[in-house]
């Protein structure tokens, strides 16, 4: 296991210098799950047949929000992002508690010396703030679940696959 | 239970008028947790006696982060925040899983017509990326969960207090 | 009719001085249309339909696009928006040169010293560039044209209606 | 004539993975019309002899919003403009409604996958709205029309002229 | 002389809370200084004369980083910037080292619960730096110096003079 | 000595075209000092010990800085920041006017056609105008000095060493 490398010869956090890192297309899967109750998972899937459509928003809102990355996290490099793509899961078998959920997954690509993940994870974390965002005039005990890396590849690191199921 | 406030007439997303609502003082405080490895909390825990401190980095992140919620949030308006504080607890007894945590609390603070909800939200998830970010290379399983609304005050729709433990 | 303000005594542009401008309340409304072949139209609507909605994406960019207004025009004030609306009217009988059209009008509010014409000019801009975007690979001869303030209220200037039809 | 790509299989909006192109030289040139009155036309250019100069902060502007174009178009992917370069002539003589106008055209350039066009789009947006913006105290019935792609090079689409005359 | 009061109780950094500070009229003046060859000062001259105006570049840039100065520095409150004026004096006379210096000066104004200090000293620094970037292709060697507050009057401590002068 | 090239044929401002230059690998340094008095140095050096870190919180202001420049600095190129990396060095022997100083300095990396002067000045900018913001509160006499390239390699114009010692 190696040390934490966002950190300079004082102890002080810089970024990381990636420029003797070869150029590779680089692919990352993460994950969040909104946790709601059924009464509201309902009305966000009426509004999606009356196009009032909370989750069009979030797709928006985690596609643009994955642009904004390097803006928001602070040692993260600049990158050229080449794909983003979001999908929307909902869960209305409600579990032990009573509580539905929406499944978010990002993918995002890139060909370059550094990896996605923080991308993909900021994608998913901004679409489930917007839902959140969103419904939290009907529901505010709402929450955002899970938010964690399936999947990876591209890199010096190679692959990696989220081992347990999360939760 | 309100309907979702977030569409027009037409079933399509809007910012909603909120020129007609009072100024008042609003406070509202979320949380999240980081789950992880216990050594890579012990490296966190580590680098904060040496100046290498990931809760600095991820702290600054998560109050620069909750000013820009409205540029990330498609539907929150801009407001004068008044204040962020952002708090991080350790937990370094191991679940039934092996994984250790570390709780994050941020409180937000404006006077004004609309709430601070989402810049809570906002902080505590721009402060866990931060944390995933600077500690993927040694655990790249690490998650967040429980990203939730504690209590809120202020507004039309007075006090919200959560009333469940997350979990 | 009076003088540009947007300069100072050396012929430099400035952010007018607006400290001693009481505070009111502010509406702005503008227009901008689209015009587009009748089969990138009828594209549009086949996409709404099935859930690829050109324009809900059009109008969360512009609700957005809104929000960075001062980011974006040099002298504009950083304002406290109360709400953005923006609708979609299609237009599918083509004119006299075979071209259909979507028009776009957007209405922001404000209660501040400054108005928001900008912010609804910036909205309705931004929301037509994405249709653009959107369509490009089919109809890269689409223009957007009569981008322009339909009315506004409040401020020392009063009311204004736009007089002539654009166009 | 191809279907709209920036829809998954979910018929959702995404941001199209670009990944698998060539990188190519890419130019793209747009145009936008801003119509005015020929007191307000006459004023700018007063101004520019006195250094009071609108087109040089539009100039500004528009070089600025071209560069912010993936943070405000959703699907639009980061570059690395290689260049922006942006031209004005002023058209003093009046129309058959009594309006002059300003013409505005923008270039932009690139080495990548994707092309310029958006990026040469926003620009002459954005210096179009400035120049309303610095002008609306004494002229609000401006308006901004024929905003289009002259021409494109580069990619997979080759080189586009737009064939009509706008207008 | 009062504690920083930028930290929390835990030592870590917070956007202090002001939510309990009266909102009063603030005025803030900062300075900086551009030392430049002779050589240099004498090109960015003449480009005024024949309108490729470096100043008119820095003074747009000064006034739009006045606006993202709470994007930049980490603390700052977001605020309702009411002003900015930006100006400019060219000192040819070299020095003892036969440099010359262009003094740039930005004062902003609010009215509201916080200063706008680091408005104002964001405004010159931005300047600054846009003056050294059109020029360094020509005197990489240029400095900037002397960034200073001049004065600032409002809040509760009230009016502040620099009493020595800069250098 | 070249001419200023950030000007087009009609004077105007522009991004230069850079398609053309060669992708080489660049570095840039650049330093800047805060002068401060004995006592606000102190209470820097107390925080950090007591994790109250006004340099931690710069360090993290900077790295973000170098990351907005292009949003910042109008003709400045988007470039894909490979590594940045800041220092301070406290100076706690005060001058013949009594104050102290903390040096700064931050070297930025890229691999691209254009360079990282601008990243790294506005590196040690922002850090700077940090400092002063968190310390403003106790010595608002506090200056930003020699703010200026210490070096830079890379590129057609090659090395870059700053001959003499700024101040």
């Amino acid at each position: 296991m190696s040390e934490l490398t966002h950190f300079n010869e004082y102890g002080r956090a810089r970024m990381v210098d990636i420029s003797a890192k070869p150029s590779t297309e680089r692919i990352a899967t993460a994950q969040a799950c909104v946790r709601l109750k059924s009464g509201t998972l309902a009305k966000i899937q009426q509004g999606k047949i009356a196009k009032g459509d909370v989750l069009a928003v979030a797709q928006v809102a985690g596609i643009m929000g994955a642009k904004r990355t390097p803006d928001l996290i602070p040692m993260c490099h600049p990158i050229l992002l080449a794909g983003v793509d979001i999908g929307f899961q909902e869960n209305p078998l409600p579990d032990s508690r009573g509580l539905c959920s929406i499944s978010i997954t990002a993918t995002a690509k890139t060909t370059g010396p550094t990896g996605v993940e923080m991308e993909a994870m900021t994608a998913v974390s901004i679409a489930a703030l917007t839902i959140y965002d969103m419904c939290k005039a009907v529901d505010k005990g709402m929450s955002v679940t899970d938010v964690s890396l399936l999947n990876k590849s591209g890199g010096k690191s190679g692959t990696y696959t989220r081992e347990e199921s999360v939760g």
